[in-house]
């Protein structure tokens, strides 16, 4: 089994899984990545004041359903989580069709597909559905049932963090309270939980960390209940929609121009295939809160096809037809090649700088092995040129085009010799 | 009547008065100004020094003509008063046919139109007129008779401040020595004077004044008995040729990025129109003399088609015909844009920075009135990401790609809150 | 004679000399261009350290040839320099043809092309030569013979330093290690000799310094020599590759945007003809040597077509038929313009500096002698409005459009008034 395919299937045993912004969906959701990473999971009381908000009151949903005026059930969530207008309050009730309309939310431009909604801060019940069915559902009276908690409970998410030799952090974060949604978003925490296996197999310089969590409410949480350990987060990456087959598309920290911009435009730049980088706004996933005044973390978002770009974006058509485990794959290897660069980019100085050095007494044509000769040299005589103490690792690969492994792996040959200062 | 009807008209009713760099013209414009804006009209005594200058000799005139062979008129300087070369010395001769000619100037690829020449600082005398008046004039005696002045008297210009709350000024500055023609600068002239009219009706935050002076020597005398002023001019603008049918063109200041250029060319670029942004360049209108190096005021130069680029200019054919009531009041509602931009530009700084705060519990979606619900959700986001202090809000409406007006109402809605410090 | 034909003229006499990287071949060549330019010749002997490397041996070659079966030979240094593998050890053997193969270098794609290569630091022997001979060679025993010294003895380059007003220089460079190849080098070193010549006829404001040495290694000594010397560098060009039908090339210096940089792209914008600039990259000339990162000069290179970019390159194609009168003095006329804009950029101040001053009263429009009246008050309004101390002539030029000549001009006539501070 590929690992696409790998990342593919943990979607499909999530997908069923009806998660919310809180409630026992997202517990159930992270306790199942527990069998496989060693999710922290922290459950934050209702009401505890994060920044300018608080942790929501905490809705967990038995049974919703609809009866027609023939006592069938027209909607039931048991077929779909999308059902229920996320947060309904309970309601046990008989009403008209034409009262019942005011609660339905369906698209009539796609009437096969159910739609998600939620009303998290307005208390009121509905129920989503196709348009098709809907607009067959005959007058008369209607029974509705919504069997729902909406109390003090608790927030949940999980984190993890992967140690490295440095206390310094990059965080990868992931938003966990859409339903039976895959784009948007179990595609972000399939490809999360690939690359933190794939980190904890080898030593790393820098420490990771992983984020789970709700969206908005769950990144102010954990920024909230993390203060103190921002300074040692040197960047980061929202991530988000990475299973579908548009390419990738990077959207830049608030800076525009921090390390992990330069990294992720780097990797896509060399990876020969079609991609986009947009400038940052303050529209868009958890990187806005990443990106706040107050906090200023240079955490930018790495997505496939961005949200709402996507007909299927929100709908049932973001199932597990439109994520594909060759996207996902990708998506995980682009990951892997900016994690590459994190973890290599180092600044050196070169001694013995005036004049090019002989490099073949030294053997250094040789010692660079696998790349062509051409490449090679040019390599190390970019590195002995630009290594001033003033420059990455991964501006000498922007400056002289060459791909920052191919600079790193002359840098580390030139270690090896009296001509670079480590 | 439309606000362009009235700007046309004005023109027309400036266009007869026979201006020139100094005399009576000039003082009958700006007194038919008075009637309209409290212009404190300034004179300046011929001889007084203003930095390398000093103000001219003052010049009238009362008649000016030709008679041909046959005793009658041939050029009128009541026909027009283009016809007299600027500055013409008094003469009363009888000239040859070809002695007459070294002192004609007429177009020869625009037969009709009748140029307009001055000799400011060479004494002579000579008169404009159409090619084709000039090639049928037969051979023969003519008689020439100009009855004008030239001698000690004064430079005259008018000026208005209207004050705001601070006594920090922007300059609109308008020349008024060309005599009939109306683009260059009867379009300047009464575009300035809606403008002030404009601004006099209403609260302003910051001072203006306004400036109708003789080219050159005008700017330069104002500048020389400012300067003690010039500390609080924080830009401004030179309005020229702004009546025609060419698209808004804009010329920066020499500095190039200064207030007033980020203003002017947001405004543009927001006005849907064809327009045209142009570097600086000491060659032009005022703006020479503001931007001088040891001037150094940031005052750019507005526009429709620059003085030069078409061929009406300097002629006859800049009549009333070639300015349009709506080209006028299209450049009119560039210029309170402009000022709406000035006024509003502030510099905010985010309270309770960290994260997103809750927008729903302020009610702040709905007190952004009028505005798509989207925009007004993107403008608050905005404001609230960009506005740590080191931004106006022009630069996060360029950011955003958002109009500054959108911006600018959600910073409004959001020093309602405790979430803006104002 | 043009002076393009006395250059060729000069690529044609030091054409048959065998140049290496050391030795006699070398000296004669640097002796011949001291009938014409006072040339120092400089001995480093064999083992001199300098920097990483030491001065290599002494390499010289009296005979060399190779004799079929047949005894005849197939193969001798007499045709062309170019036969013998540059540095080869003696030798005088016979050996099989297959044996006889592995010392044969060969251009199969350019059967009549002889290739150029050397050996510097492995110790072999080795014949070039047209690939259409080498498949001739029949079967059989071959007497191949190589009298070369390689030992103690020294390296030998050119230097002369053309003084001027100030001791500060500006360095040209070219290496004389190639034998008989056209446009790699001997068009470089014609064109220097020129050069030199010109700018000895003349007054100086800087120092010129003109080096003749072999490439890398060669530089690299003078560097050593002169460390003391380098801080009065200001710029410099490495010439190379300056005579065949391509498009002037420049390639920056490391820093990007030193006066060099601006004043060849200045020439070569305003030259009219087709040209490229390129970024800075540590591959190629001796430029390497200048730009290493404890050297830091700002010397880039001036080339037409660059090395390697053209077929002809290392090969006996690169012959006098490549190089092209008409070019070689397109490359110094253009070497020229660069001098003469060094020479004249200076930075001056405004006197007098608010408002325009009156220029007629000074006679300043008449003084700008040859040009049209347009551009000639645009040039003296632009030093007039940006000569603030701040910015040299070249910059403004560069931002006004205009040739450097024509701002020089409008300058050194404003600096005879009282407007401008020299």
């Amino acid at each position: 089994m590929s690992t696409g395919e790998r990342m593919w299937n943990r979607i499909a045993d999530l997908y069923p899984i009806p998660r919310s912004l809180t409630g026992d969906g997202v517990r159930a959701t992270l306790r199942q990545l527990q069998a496989e990473i060693p999710l922290v999971i922290h459950e934050v009381p209702t009401g505890t004041p994060v920044f300018d908000w608080t942790a929501p009151r905490e809705w967990n949903l038995k049974e919703a359903w609809v009866k027609g005026p023939d006592g069938k059930k027209v909607v039931d969530v048991r077929d779909s989580s999308l059902h229920i207008l996320g947060y309904s309050t309970p309601v046990d009730a008989r009403v008209s069709r034409s009262e019942l309309d005011e609660h339905l939310f369906s698209l009539p431009d796609h009437p096969d597909w159910i739609p998600y909604r939620t009303s998290y801060y307005r208390e009121t019940w509905g129920f989503c559905l196709a348009h098709r069915v809907r607009e067959a559902l005959p007058p008369g009276d209607y029974e509705v049932h919504v069997d729902a908690t909406l109390g003090d409970g608790s927030l949940t998410y999980g984190e993890l963090l992967i140690p490295g030799e440095s206390d310094e952090e990059y965080l990868f974060s992931a938003h966990v309270c859409h339903p039976a949604l895959c784009n948007d978003n179990l595609s972000g925490i399939t490809v999360a939980v690939e690359l933190a296996r794939a980190l904890a197999r080898v030593p790393r310089r820098w420490s990771y960390r992983f984020v789970f969590a709700p969206g908005t409410i769950g990144a102010i949480t954990w920024l909230a209940r993390n203060e103190d350990r921002l300074e040692r987060l040197r960047g980061g990456l929202v991530l988000t929609c990475v299973g579908d087959r548009g390419p990738m598309t990077y959207k830049r920290t608030r800076r525009g121009d921090a390390e992990i911009d330069r990294t992720v435009a780097h990797v896509l730049h060399h990876s020969g295939a079609a991609h986009a980088i947009e400038d940052f706004s303050p529209l868009g996933y958890d990187e806005r809160q990443y990106n706040s005044p107050g906090i200023a973390r240079d955490v930018g978002c790495l997505m496939r096809t961005p949200h709402g770009r996507f007909p299927e974006y929100h709908t049932s058509a973001d199932n597990l037809d439109f994520v594909v485990p060759e996207c996902l794959e990708d998506s995980l290897q682009c990951l892997l090649a900016v994690v590459e660069v994190l973890e290599g980019n180092r600044t050196y100085r070169r001694l013995k700088p005036k004049g090019e050095p002989q490099l073949g007494r030294r053997g250094l044509f040789k010692s660079v092995g696998g790349l062509p000769a051409a490449q090679r040299e040019a390599a190390l005589l970019w590195v002995l040129n630009q290594a001033d103490g003033s420059r990455d690792l991964l501006a000498i690969a922007e400056r002289s085009g060459l791909e920052f492994g191919v600079v790193a792996q002359a840098a580390k040959a030139l270690l090896e010799t009296d001509l670079l200062d480590g």
